[in-house]
């Protein structure tokens, strides 16, 4: 059952450890069939070197168990929370990466200082509020607060990122560890200045529309030379 | 004698360079034999490429050498101390992980501002008081001092951690670091809110009881949506 | 066309993320024909492990597309700037690590306290201007401020490098982040002093002039003993 | 000519990229030949993945050239300048390692408020004063500075280690930065303690005397029990 599907979830979810993304058995990957509305998730408190195919589960946007034998994640509500509200979402990740995690920790959003997180996150990485794990309250704090950024700290928690594509949401959990830890070394250094919105502006609009199109033509515009 | 568990203490002291737990020869696991109350423990002073499972040490509670051609770990009667007073304690870790050995350098426990620290430690990571290296001291300072928790920082020493099986010690240890690190990173940040005493319950009972339940049934409750 | 010098930027590409120099699809580096004067560099928005020769993209000093299907890197007008004005410069390296971008985000020059430094940057790694990426203004930017330092970091955006090869750009991006590193930690330790210009000048012209003289006569000065 | 040694010199200094102690062509190690008091020594500015036997430098203790066709390491005379003072010491490693070297860039020794501290270097790991590099002022001042600690960090420049074998004075190399990691990470979190002469001693005690002993009977003391 959603063979395709369970195959790509697998495969994301053994990415976190080998991106540095999670430590033992935390963390979780799942996305939703397109088709039949049914989403794969992690099974619960399995090693991600002991985890097959077979070991995933597939639950429907109530939470009941579809199919697998194993019990699904602990934050499989979270994940559904999301899923239920946001139509547009293909693939949630969840980690405890350490450097977002500090931010989550201290209760504080990303500040967008730099090009990158006006790129990524088109703007501040939102915080969002403690909701306790294993509830739907989560996944509705993260829609409440997630706005336009695909990724979302969460109070004295850890991060929840989505897209549309498994590929997406995986790129904006390593981004969001990628930016929270230069940031935090940068707040040791020195006092951080804000973009202005008409460069977070400027650099999301260039991000979202022209990058890494496949067509020669639609590369450098020679004219701004 | 003992083979299998001294395969077994092998793979696990073996996991500590990988796992980025230890330094050059420092650190070592032990574990007692459920049916003799022998000890196998990492021989003193010998660099983990260079380990065999002939070179582990078996001991009994006394610290008298039962088998082996090595000399045991320098730590042997810390391990020892706490075998002797925890009969629940089939594997003690120890490492000087450097977040983890931080904390214990100025002398405080790591707050616990994460539910992954409520999950993991039912609390703060409690501090043990300084005890000399090579004595039953520090083995009976943890005992007092550890509590709950399956993990705990030595003053000005370093780490040790226990569980049931060779793998919950080792978790433990892999758990600690990761916590000791994303809390001092916050500490960098801003202020440090501690968890409350309800939600620290309610994280440690809900991780405890329901994580990584093998079965589909024992999962999500659907009816919390 | 230019066989030889894409198979040698796709290698130096490759080399980023092996270095731990970049995030993703972050980062760029290009290089010059000596003969054409035509420039090579890395595709837009192309994962590293996904790159092959046939993706690199050639394009001429004002940015029209020479060669390649697909589009250059949104940062080409950057290295294309600094081609334009400085004739020595033979290869670009751009990355956002870590240490470097947090020295960015503050806004301040990292300070030559380290021998090192005075031998690889003559002296503080400079900081540049806030530019818009995207535009010529970065190039130009760099060449304004970068003196005779290899490197430079963009305020609030990151690294760029350049050297006469390949091999010196690379060099630059990965000792900049070296020393971006150490003296960030430092200076989370306690003041930093910056050497004389005495020292600084006398250390770096002893590495640009003796170091790494291939033959044994213009080894140590026995003399100084 | 002194095979043997050379390809233990090379495989000692191919240890420092593994180890993570040395960045690009930083960083060097040499050892001497008991029988002739001749010194092998890395080569200058050559990268360590193209470092093969031939390329290592012999020379005497006045710096001439033995044998070797490349320029030795620009650090030479300072390697020559603690073996002609320092009669016990058989190899010397030199490495820019990050936090050891962040220690240095501030000019302050690495207080001793760890027992691994008291076991590696009997107290703090010293400061020696800045000379300037390629001149035989280095090894003077290690020689004036280090004390019995097989480590000292050189003021605005990195660190140097000594050992009566290879193995030794990399091991110091390691255990040097491995503590300057942890200390630097205590004094960011909160006050540090140094150990007390009294502990400082019968810490170093233990560990030199002691530890590692091979045979059973010298393990564990079981009156202590």
């Amino acid at each position: 059952m959603l063979d395709e599907l369970r195959r790509d979830v697998l495969k994301a979810n053994l990415a976190l450890p080998r991106l540095d993304l999670v430590t033992w058995t935390s963390g979780n990957v799942s996305a939703r069939d397109p088709e039949t509305g049914l989403v794969v998730i992690k099974p619960s408190g399995l090693q991600y070197d002991e985890m097959g195919v077979d070991d995933l589960v597939v639950v429907d946007l109530d939470g009941a168990v579809v199919h697998g034998y194993r019990g699904p994640s602990s934050d499989t509500l979270s994940h559904l929370g999301v899923y239920r509200h946001r139509a547009d979402v293909g693939a949630v990740v969840h980690t405890h990466s350490p450097y977002a995690t500090a931010w989550a920790a201290i209760g504080e959003p990303i500040p967008c200082c730099l090009t990158a997180m006006a790129d990524e996150f088109g703007g501040d990485v939102p915080l969002g509020g403690y909701a306790r794990i294993g509830t739907a309250e989560i996944g509705e704090e993260i829609v409440r607060s997630i706005g336009i950024s695909p990724a979302i700290i969460m109070r004295q928690h850890g991060v929840f990122t989505i897209g549309s594509s498994l590929d997406k949401a995986l790129q904006a959990a390593v981004m969001v560890e990628d930016v929270a830890r230069t940031v935090a070394i940068a707040r040791g250094l020195g006092t951080l200045a804000r973009l202005s919105e008409e460069e977070i502006a400027a650099n999301h609009s260039r991000y979202t529309t022209r990058y890494g199109t496949a067509t020669a033509s639609a590369g450098v515009t020679p004219a701004g030379l």
